[in-house]
Parts: C-alpha cells; structure tokens; sequence
C-alpha cells in the first residue's frame, strides 16, 4: 500500500469543511455588528484568490504574507496560499519596524495582504522591502485607505470575476506550506517553515478526542492571533471539520471578547493566560451579565495559566480549561493536560486534577521529548530533576529557514530553550525559560514558580521574577508586581507568603510595586525588557546597597 | 521542516498507551472467568516477544501469521511484529483448510501464533505449508494441547527470559506492516499489505472526534476479530490511547457479550450487524437484566444496519450506534455516519437523525471517494443516481499483495464493487455489491434495500434477496426469509408490505420461507453460496413454471 498518488497536502483537508456542513457560519467581529460568510462562500472565495494570486504571478515556493486581524480574509489566505503551493508567511503586526523590515526581506515576500487599519505600521517599510511588489488590501468593512507600498488594490476587486473553483496542484507533501519568525529574545527573528506534511499531521492529531477534540459540533472562537505559530493550528482544523467559526478582528478587548461568547454561543476557545484573566476580571465586576451556559473548554498556551485561574474557570463556570505546551517549532502543539486524561484520574481529588492541568502537560502521539543535562545525558521522570528540553517528531523543525542556528539543534531534536521536569506520570512541567532561571549560588530558582505562588495572592493583578547580578551568589531573584486597585498588601506580605512553599534562599531579596510589566509581541512578559529597565535605573540589589 | 528523523511509524504510537495509563486494564474474557494485564506488562511483553521472534529467525519483512480469537495475546503480537519491522499476518480462523493452504503459501509465512482450541482446524494442514518453521501456541489459559504442526513451543515458555525493552528499529515508512486477505468471492483470496504510513494515518483519523472518537477514558469491548481487516484498525488506536480492553475472546455469544458489557463497563462496542441484532434479542427476552448504563455508542460495519435496529438501540438504551463503510482494501474504515455530524443536524427530527445513521456515511478527512458510471464518468450527488464507488487515498489498498488484479483499480483509485449514490448532503449509501444488484429489464434493482425494508417488519428475523435468471427481463428478485418463532407472516404480507415502498416491477417474484441463510468468513450473508444451492435444487422463478 504504497501511496503514490496520495501525498498528504493540505488540499486534501481544507475544502472539507464547506464539503460537510456548506451552510455553517464563519462570524467575523466588525465595527457595526458582525460580517458573516458561509464555509460554501469562504471555499469559492480562497479558490478565487488563488486564482487571483496566480494571475498576479506567485509561483509554487513564492512567500504571500498576511498582515491581519483574526478574520473571515485571514482564514481565506491560509486556505488559497497554502493550497496553490504558495508559502504563507504570517507577519507578526505587533513587531517593530526594523524586525518587520527583516523579516519581509529575508523571506523575500511577494505580495502582503493587509488589512487597512494596520497600514500606517507598514507605512516605514515604503521603499525598503524591494522584493514586494504588491499589497492587497483587505475590504471586510467598508473603510477609507491609503498606501504608498507598491501597487495597492483591494481585495475583493483583486479576487472578484475569477473562477470559484481552483484546481489545486499535486505537489510533493515535504513542499513548504507556511513561515512564521519567532520574536528572537537575542539575535534577529528566525524562520519556521512548515511544510503540508508536518502541518497534516499536526492537523490530524489536534481534532482527536484525547488533545483538543475540535469537532464540526463546536462553535470556535480564535482569539489566539493567526499570526501566532499559525493560531496553534487551529484554523486548519477548523477548515477540516467544519465548525461554526467566531473570528474577533480586531476587536479584542475582555469586554468585546464576552459579548462575543455569550452572544455567538461559543463552546471552545483559545488564548494566552492574560486574555483569561481580562475576561475573568470582567466577570467579576459584572456577575450574571453573560450567558456562557454553552461554553465548554477553553485552550491556554504561551506561557502557563496560573492554577488558580484554572480552579476559578472550573469551580465558577464549570469551564475545562485546557493548557497546551508548545512553540512556534513545534506547529505548535506538544504537549497537553486536561482535567481527565485517563480513567485512573476519575479517581482523583478536584485540587489534584486542577494540579495536573496546571502543568504543561503529556506528549502529542508521534513525539518524543526528554530532558537531558548539560552533557545530552537523559535525566530521569521524577518531578525532580531539572533538564533541558528536548522535543524532535514528525511536526518539530529540524532547522531554520536560510538560517542554520546549529546551537538550537541536537542530532534531529530540536533545544527547546526551556528547562523542565518529567513527573512519574510522565506530565512535563516547564520551570522556566533557560535564559530566565536564576542561578544563585550554584543552585537554579524557577522565576515560574514564584510568580505563579505569588500571582495566587487575590491581590496581585500580575508578577514578574527576574534575576539580577550579585557578586557572591551570581545571581538573585527580584519580583515586580502589579496590585489590584486600593490593595494594602506590602512587599512583607508577599515575602511571608513564599515562604511558605521556598526554602529562603529561593525568596525574591526584595518585590517592587510597579503599575505595568511590558509584554512582548506575543504578550508574553519581556523580562529582557525588564531586566534592560532595571539596569538602565541603575538598580542595585537591597543587600549590596546595605553592605555598599 | 522535513522529517529527516522522523518516519511514521508504529513504534512512534503503539507504546504509547503504557506510557499514558500504565496501570489501565486490559481483560481477555476465559473459561473462568477474567484474565487481566496491564497495559504496563502487555507492553513488556510485547518486547519479550520481539525479541523471541528476532531469536526465532524472523527479519524484517518475514510474515509471522496469527491464529487466535481477540485476546491480551493478539495485542502483544500485534503491537510486536508491527514495531520490529515483520509483517502481521492475520489469518481468519473460519476459512476453508484450502483457503488458508493458499493464503500462508502465497504469503510465505515463517511462524504461526496460534490459539491451543484452533489447532485442529490447522491440523489438515501438516506437511502442507513448507515456509512455515514454528508454531507458538498461547497460553492465556491452562489448555493441553497437542499438534503435528513444525516445532511447536507454548506462548510463555516462547517469550519468557527476553529483555522488556526492545529497541524498534527504524524502518522506511512505506515497509509493509501487516497483511490481511480478503475472503474472495471469485477466485483466490487476494492479499492486502498495509504500510507503516498506511495505518499510522488511518490510526489518526479514528481518534479524531469527529469519527469513532476513541478516547483513553474509553472501555472498549472490541468484538468484530482482529482478523478481520485488522479489528477495523481499532486495536492500533486502542494501544496509541490507553483505554481500558475487553477482550472477547472465544465467548462470542450474545449473553456472554452482555455479561460482559455489563461487568466491565462498557463505553464503547465494535461488531457486526448480526452481533447487534443478538444481542437486542436477549435484552428484550430478559429485561432489566443486564445494566448497560455506561453504554455510549456501537460502532457497527461490515453490513448495513436495519434503520429498525438502530432506532431500537436509541430509543431503548440511549446507545448511539455508528455506522462505518470500509473494506479490508480500505484499512478499513472510508466512510462513517454519526447521529450529529454537523450543527445544523441539532434542528432535525429524531427520525432525519436515524435515517442519516442508516447510511453508510461521510467521507473521512484525506480519502476522496465518487461514483461513475461504467465509462467512468462522475454521476451527480443528487442521490438518486447509482454508480460504481471508486475511493483513494493514503490508506487505500492500489494493489494487491504478489497479485496485479488490474480490473479492480482505475488510475489510482480502488474499484470497490460496490455501487453507490451520493446525496445532496454528500452522505454515500450504498445500494449493493455490483454483484448481487439484479438487473431486471435494464433497470437496477437494490437487494440491500429490499432486505432492509423486509427485516423491519416484527417477524421477520433475517432477509436474503438474490438474482435468479429471466429469459426476458435478464434478471428477477428472490427473496428468502427466515421469520420468528410461531409467526403467521404470509409471503402475501411480505409483498404487500414491499409494495409500499417499491414499484410493482422491483418486488421479488417469490418468498422462500427457510430456517437458515448461509454466512461468510466475515459474517455477511453469503449470496453466491445461496445462489449456488438455488441451482442445485433446479429453482425455476414462479412466472417460468407457469409458462413452462
């Protein structure tokens, strides 16, 4: 059964959707209600920007960027691009310039399509990025736009009279499919290319019951951006399955967020922790003010969800909230916990089944992972030893794009940057990015861990654990914290309450109050921010400023 | 990202579900009542035996053949031949010492794994099948036995001493995994060779929640054989999951089954529709007997249902029965019909839903399926027009094993002998093997449906409508029936109830009441052997003998 004539490309799986359930919904959020296409009309439309694309000279391997809110346009790109043996390349739009100006030139971008609120951030690109050589402007509502990037149209006079049907191309299933750049904490961004094989099959393994159990039943609300690690491939699934989709645009606020939850009857969504707690805040302040009596499971990734906020969901809404571990190498699933994972969990506690969603999770079927030290030795799954990550299977990238990065990659496994434990039950638990431990004293403290501890506080709105020099013990741990408004907790307070679960050693020497923590272009805590604000205030550690 | 490092192969899954539930139970049913071993020691000794076969001389790609019942033992032996890189060879314990002389000669078998009670049916076959070496003979229960068969060693004496930790080798994903021949109607037995890839990918697509949607939290009694068209691949997503197993073993009658339905808590059944239908009839001859309140769903193939049959388990215990399309060249599993595929199945009538179930289904992501007539044009899905059902994809069969049989694929796709319509909502149903159609003045007549509406009338236990021989219309129906205990049915009422449904030109032209219809290897009615004996009596149809 050899398969010649069926190599696995992503044709095979996304005019699915619109082949199971024509008529179902695809809701994207506008400035006046809500746009709405069906999945017949989203398949006619991607086939005729495909054709459109074509038309305007993109050859199979030719990078096709997007510059997009979460939307009905976005989910036609990943559709068309991919499909016609293009390369979609999500541009990030929270990146500076000068990373987008890389970016776009090191992928050597053809056509960017836009949406019209985001072009005044291309607008310092005009005249740098030579490769592109025409930008499609997307027309989901009906705004005013003006750009000075080469040959502007948009996009529906783009796609409008082609053909509703495309025939898409055989191609070889290790041909490119998307690119995606991880925001580099060090160094320029580096690119993930992913290919219709790897995408297929992390495709497959997210619709089954035991990951995320996306189902043609659902009503899907992508909060993640689809400019994140491919919007953790959900939208790809969703094509396949044939859900009711809830695109937000760029109406991301909590308050818009709820609305769209209650209003759209969603079951299942994904988003980073901080989207959670905003929602979660809001609820609190307006109880009974949405009916989420429909809402089943919410996805959280791209840094860990406190335990707390998991218990909150669980106990107040009956929410499954769901974490994923995984990065942009890693398509990007590659690990997963759930409340029930197997029968054996029936028989747990609820404090111990919230215990087990609060780690990152067990392993994706297809991948291997370990944690090895410094000299690539296999460390063993106690839940105590601490090692470095390392993943390899058949969706982890072996490379990066026109950029070797050999230090990142180790006989095929891929160095995931982060240090972690294995417990017994084979759950991974994440301590903390490599760069973000603190070495003190010969010893690791896990920043994760105490802004977890500390971020269970009901006071505290957020808390960030950075390292800072110290001439004897390398280094020690500092906390920021926000607090809640009209909050009266002290740094003592906080203190007091680490240690209760730390050994001293491990206690932050001192917490400052601040009233913001910067956020990277994934809302992620930039603690490289951070650490560059402390140095620039000249901030000296409260023991050496004693002895000094 | 190409997957230099990373084949799919089974060794990638198949050790999975001890890593997940170690200590999940897998219950092989005995004399005695249970036998159980962990998922933890099925994985060890799966190991062993590897390791024992490897010591016996098989290398990569020999045949090691498996004669035996669904038991803890069939699992290991597939789960270790598949991974060290041998072909599984399942052999189908009903077939005819002739068929199965042709089938491990053709195959070359090196080693048979046999159960102690089926050695007599290999005994016709001493000094007749010269590739085979050794005979393993299990040992699950305290059985004597004894057999003129090469070399013969007992299960756990065979394994017993080997490592637990074999190291799977890496093979090419397109090495042939496992072999399983049809139980030809005409001609030899025609073998099929799955592929690493083949069932890897088929393995994925059953645990999606939109198929069979097997989960770790699963009790899976799986009762259609492991060796017919691999267990319906359930025994590879079962290993890959962790779910608990029950194993029928020898005890294949109904009560047996609902015993055990009961006992263990059951969440989730396979088997055919004749299984179904047994046990239907002991939970009504006995109600309140057994408690099947775990019970979820039934997943039923190999023949169509009765629309009657899945109602009564509907409406009787709130179990969902499933219906799958698939053939031994197809993995199996192609098509797959749910009571709510989609969202807008929730506004139909209790009756659209069943009436949707009693189709054979919806296509699975990645296969593409369509009906042509016999120039091989595509006919519309207005399900109305009949046509022959080809299918392809990457667990379609494209050739048979050492055999060419080119009539029976057509560039690239598999001829699958069945004829078929497609509806408006791209469901298949499928109206007969092309070779039981009867072909009456030019216009096709479905025997499948008129079974089918004559098995819902409360007397009748079993119908059997075949083709008999027409000087003027080429063909006419026959319908044989056999009808409950102490009924008074006439063959009058059964015309006069078809004739609701059916034209006036498509009723059989006789009802032959008889107290048996023969059965195939695989359970299905076995019509060519009705046929046959209809000859051997001189059957002449009734419009003949009046004007003979």
């Amino acid at each position: 059964m050899t398969p010649k004539t069926s190599p696995l490309l992503m044709s095979r799986l996304l005019d699915r959707g619109a082949h199971v359930a024509p008529k179902e919904e695809i809701v994207s959020l506008t400035a006046t209600g809500r746009h709405v296409q069906t999945y017949e009309q989203t398949r006619s439309r991607a086939h005729q920007l495909a054709h459109a694309l074509e038309n305007a000279g993109i050859q199979q391997g030719d990078r096709v960027a997007t510059f997009m809110w979460n939307h009905a346009s976005h989910l036609e790109a990943y559709h068309a691009i991919s499909c016609m043996g293009a390369v979609l390349h999500t541009l990030n739009i929270r990146l500076s310039p000068s990373d987008l100006e890389y970016i776009i030139n090191h992928a050597e971008v053809r056509i960017i399509i836009a949406d019209p609120d985001l072009l005044p951030l291309l607008a310092p690109l005009v005249g740098r990025i030579p490769s592109v050589r025409k930008v499609v402007v997307t027309s989901l509502e009906d705004v005013d736009w003006t750009t000075d990037l080469p040959d502007p149209v948009a996009y529906d006079d783009f796609i409008g009279g082609f053909p509703e049907h495309y025939d898409w191309p055989q191609l070889d299933e290790n041909s490119p499919l998307g690119l995606c750049y991880t925001s580099g904490t060090t160094g320029q961004p580096k690119g993930v290319q992913y290919t219709h094989r790897s995408t297929y099959l992390h495709t497959l393994t997210i619709m089954m019951t035991d990951s995320m159990n996306l189902s043609a039943l659902d009503v899907n609300c992508g909060i993640v951006p689809m400019f994140h690690a491919m919007g953790w491939g959900v939208p790809w699934a969703l094509l396949t399955v044939g859900a009711k989709q809830v695109l937000p645009n760029r109406f991301m606020s909590p308050d818009k967020l709820l609305q769209a939850l209650a209003s759209e009857k969603v079951t299942v969504s994904q988003g980073v922790p901080t989207i959670w707690q905003g929602v979660k805040a809001i609820l609190e302040a307006h109880p009974g003010d949405f009916d989420l009596s429909t809402l089943q499971r919410l996805t959280c990734g791209g840094s860990a969800p406190p335990e707390s906020l998991i218990r909150w969901y669980w106990e107040t809404l009956g929410v499954e909230m769901i974490q994923g571990w995984g990065m942009t190498e890693t398509s990007p699933l590659g690990t997963i916990s759930r409340r029930l994972m197997q029968r054996s969990d029936l028989d747990l506690s609820e404090g111990e089944r919230i215990a087990n969603v609060s780690k990152a999770g067990r392993l994706l079927p297809g991948l291997e992972m370990d944690i090895f030290d410094e000299e690539f030795n296999r460390l063993p799954h106690d839940g105590e030893s601490i090692g470095e990550l390392l993943i390899r299977g058949p969706w982890v990238c072996e490379e990066y794009y026109k950029d070797s990065q050999p230090s990142k990659f180790h006989a095929g496994w891929l160095v995931t940057g982060d240090v972690a434990k294995i417990d017994p039950n084979n759950y991974l638990i994440i301590s903390d990015r490599s760069k973000d431990l603190v070495k003190s004293g010969g010893e690791w403290i896990s920043s994760v861990d105490l802004e977890n501890h500390i971020v269970a506080l009901p006071d505290v709105n957020q808390a960030c654990v950075v390292a800072q020099p110290h001439p004897r013990w390398d280094e020690r741990p500092v906390a920021l914290v926000i607090l809640k408004k009209g909050s009266n907790l002290t740094a003592g307070g906080i203190i007091e309450h680490c240690s209760k679960k730390f050994a001293k050693w491990q206690l932050p020497d001192e917490v400052l109050f601040v009233d913001e923590i910067p956020l990277t272009s994934t809302g992620k805590m930039d603690k490289k921010v951070v650490r560059a604000h402390l140095q620039e205030q000249s901030y000296v550690l409260p023991s050496l400023r004693e002895t000094g």
